[in-house]
């Protein structure tokens, strides 16, 4: 445990979300009244940031525009996809991290992300200690996914469930008017885990929700999912509102997205790959085997940086996780990751801990098997349970002109 | 001009919006208090529920449930895409109506829709005219295409502008966070006319914005698109965001979905249908032609759904068109249409008049070519200037455990 004092780095990394800002208004407005922290940078598209030497200077930012970050979605200072390889195995990289760490004096490094991000994270922190270099290392956990070990939640779930859940009770509305049958297919993000897709679920508790939830967890079988939509479409007046998660793989593992593709390029004999994800494929499935519209909708990128539905306990969670990353960082922690303990007996309550980022590094939590009934159609009140206080309040960019008033940076290189 | 005293009809017809219902919530709630209005129906599935007979008894309903018809997407009612054949050719439909508003006294019928449900509106009007049976028929504009004649704008587009430019806005955000090219194709609706798509602007004055708007007004050429796309991409750090309407069009008036649809129909000879629409194809197109990733979105259903993010201009005035019907039918106006004028010097107004049903039936308004600019690839602030006030405020359904409460009808039949 050491208190240092030296500058601060603080990187985004993997899909942005409509939070992830929130975490950095945490880290950056607690971080420049921190006297141990000299300076606070933000890396340019994470840790290609660092290796780049493209560093923002987020003392020259106005610190009216760092709290409109709280509300403003995707990675304000640029994200990445950047898996760095095992020291072990090619040293280049952290040579160069080091390298840059020296110059600016960097004593506390962040990382915000997934569990990729907390691979790179941790082979980071490892690397610095194993190389006697002194910087407190924290990961802030952050993924729509919520596919992330040792916390009860990651901050970008709640938002991106609380954005799914209110579509679905409109796309629910929308796809009843007409007296006639339809078929509706709505894919959802998550890749292998189905937190996303069962968040369908939620709508379902207001009356407007799907008949049929499927996620990754469950092998997806197509003959058995003609069966389920005829069912409810017989039992339905014609109405079958379907939510399938991106990741559903077959029993032998393979993704129905490229099973559905390949059938096509079978048949054609010319290799074109599917236009259109999932939902396209299953649309088009569906609708040669029933005699009526099928329609298929891909909630895309909407439902991570619909930041105009995010939930309040995920902004200010996010916020939070941010803060308490330079409060232990600061305190000596090192190492580590910002995770979530939840309890929500008598109410909802939320604290941060601790946990070594290892343990989060490249770990996927899925959702637990007996938390999916109606033989893999559906989730039940446990996940209600889980992701009901996520999704709580309302909190959003001021309106300017009726539109949102989204974080300016200066971006000013240091 | 009669006045009348009988039972009210309303119904409501063709693709629903985000505030339908609260036409309907204005017809309702100004109808049950007016004593010359004996008894007041909705037609289930618009003019289907009249032949059908299936007419709800709204005064069975709960007052609270009907003000929250205001802020409740879809139409409530169930919707029909139904055209009336000429009385002249087939008078079968027309004989059944004047039966059952017979048989319920109807003496006022409302019908709320757009250009195919005003010409149901007026070929009925004209029937009943002529078969001299007093009924004071008065349609009530509704669409999210906006692309009725002779009302400065419709019920229903100002929320889905809203909608669309908010989410471009963070599709903008999320698009740009790698540091690597990246295509974004978002496809919006608004069949022949750009008036949505042209919405996508509105985020452009927002700093996050679209690149490339097209509209279907100006003929869409394939290999114009790939040197506009390359222009951008070059100047722009290899990002570029597109906004494109569903219904542009070929210089010989083919869908451009069509053509690239048939373009891979005779490239693999099976006659496949493209799957997804017009995004996924030209996001195919794209990626055949540049060495960068190309993301098709399409804004789908949730573009006119998405009451969260209703304007509450929009909601207003389409709660004041449903009134406006009640006030002019009870003074003894028939055959018309309630329609805006506004004036958007010194601060936007809007006042309701009223205009032959006739003139609505059938027609499109399009957007005003020299509102086209760029050589056809953005709108020019006159489109600003008009839209803006359209999306002005906030108006939507009370929240219950973090989701809308949107109203629910008993529907009894009566």
């Amino acid at each position: 445990m050491k208190n240092l004092k030296g500058a601060l780095i603080f990187g985004q990394s993997g899909g942005p979300t409509s939070v992830i800002n929130a975490s950095a208004a945490g880290v950056f407005t607690e971080a420049l009244k921190n006297k141990n922290i000299t300076a606070v940078y933000g890396a340019a598209h994470g840790i290609k940031g660092v290796l780049d030497e493209k560093l923002y200077d987020m003392s020259k930012e106005d610190k009216k525009e760092l709290m409109l970050l709280k509300n403003t979605p995707s990675s304000a200072l640029g994200s990445v996809r950047y898996k760095l390889k095992s020291a072990e195995v090619d040293e280049t990289d952290y040579i160069r991290i080091l390298e840059v760490f020296k110059k600016y004096n960097v004593r506390y490094f962040f990382y915000n992300g997934g569990n990729d991000s907390m691979d790179t994270c941790n082979k980071i922190s490892k690397y610095l200690i194993k190389n006697g270099y002194d910087c407190n290392v924290i990961g802030v956990p952050k993924t729509v996914d919520n596919d992330l070990f040792g916390t009860d939640h990651c901050p970008g779930f709640g938002s991106a469930a609380k954005y799914i859940a209110t579509t679905i009770m409109e796309l629910s509305l929308d796809a009843r008017v007409y007296d006639k049958g339809q078929i509706t297919i709505i894919e959802i993000m998550g890749r292998n885990a189905g937190w996303l897709a069962a968040s369908a679920s939620l709508a379902n508790m207001k009356g407007h929700g799907a008949d049929l939830i499927y996620l990754p967890e469950i092998p997806f079988c197509l003959d058995k999912f003609l069966k389920d939509v005829k069912r409810v479409t017989e039992a339905n007046n014609g109405k079958c509102i379907v939510a399938v998660s991106e990741g559903v793989k077959d029993k032998d593992g393979n993704y129905i997205s490229e099973v559905l593709s390949n059938a096509n390029k079978a048949k054609d004999g010319f290799g074109h790959t599917q236009l259109g994800g999932l939902s396209a494929g299953l649309a088009d499935f569906a609708s040669k085997n029933f005699n009526m519209k099928v329609r298929g909708i891909e909630l895309s990128l909407m439902q991570r940086c619909g930041a105009h539905l995010a939930s309040a306990v995920d902004v200010e969670e996010a916020f939070l996780a941010g803060q308490t990353a330079v409060r232990v960082a600061t305190s000596g922690e090192t190492d580590k990751i910002v995770v979530f303990k939840c309890c929500r007996e008598k109410g909802y309550k939320c604290t941060v801990e601790l946990m070594d980022v290892a343990l989060a590094a490249n770990t996927e939590k899925t959702v637990p098997l007996e938390w999916i009934i109606n033989d893999g159609t559906m989730v039940s009140e446990e996940f209600v349970k889980y992701a009901l206080p996520l999704i709580q309040g309302e909190s959003k960019a001021p309106l300017e002109d009726g539109l949102p008033r989204f974080a300016k940076l200066k971006k000013i290189l240091a």
